[in-house]
């Protein structure tokens, strides 16, 4: 027993997000660089089933902040999904960074035995706090943080795993 | 404190390999019935200064092992990167599952504050074992997992959101 729940979720999602708002700052300049309308990047899907850039976005914020609010047993902000550029959806997820930051670490004290409810359709999923973080959040959050990754490159976006982990900065 | 270096290592990633498999055994039988040549799928990229899809894996279950190697402060069995078939890859995703497994959660106690160095070209990254686990080896793993997830998807492989978290199965 050695390390806060708050660590492994908040404090790793505000770091992601941190990544993720840097890497689509760095999307903004190569599209004004390449004369590319942003909306483009922000349409694109790297399959005809898969959702676009600006979805991938809102999803990473929502998952970061719901299912740490789950785990703090408290209500999150809701976010219209109204976003129709760069710039707005790097300022959702600094209102995301601003929440995550809000929730004091003792909030989720416990939160590893917490039960869990996750409306999914017409279920409910039930889990543990722990196997919640370990299965559900973590999982879901860089699955989308890293798909919105994947449609920039994909898109000739000049990006490289140092702008995923650590903003661009050496590590 | 509440939970365990191990539950947020070595568990999670034992969960997402698992995954990461079913991924790939999935894409076998979309393969076999499109009469893709499964090597397609295994060289393909999302860009062309991306790795294909054997080296998302290859690099996806190094990540993994030597990531809680280092934390247990353990050396991690060594791989060659032979892989030219999907079998071998699951093959290779089950014996990083194995050395997973073979880590008793009490060799990670107290690594959140151990010292950990990372090769990196001509540098040496230094972490604290919790900072290490936030900020490179969960994204990392989630990154490489993820990339093969989205190349397969691009490729036309029928995969959906439960296949990524949970293997096909209800959650």
């Amino acid at each position: 027993m050695e390390v806060s729940m708050h660590a492994l979720s908040a404090e790793v999602f505000v770091n992601a997000l941190g990544n993720l708002s840097w890497i689509l700052e760095k999307a903004a300049g190569n599209a004004a660089q390449r004369k590319i309308d942003p909306a483009v990047l922000l349409g694109a899907r790297l399959a005809p089933d898969m959702l676009p850039l600006t979805r991938q976005v809102q999803i990473a914020c929502d998952l970061a902040k719901n299912s740490v609010a789950r785990l703090a047993a408290s209500e999150p902000p809701r976010f219209e999904d109204t976003e129709t550029s760069i710039e707005q959806l790097r300022a959702r997820i600094a209102r995301t960074i601003d929440f995550l930051k809000s929730v004091p670490p003792g909030a989720l004290e416990g939160s590893d035995t917490r039960d869990i409810r996750v409306p999914a359709g017409e279920r409910t999923l039930e889990f543990k706090g722990l196997d919640f973080l370990q299965r559900w959040a973590i999982p879901n959050v860089f699955f989308h943080f890293t798909t919105a990754y994947d449609i920039l490159r994909h898109n000739g976006v000049d990006l490289g795993k140092r702008d995923f982990l650590n903003a661009g900065r050496e590590l």
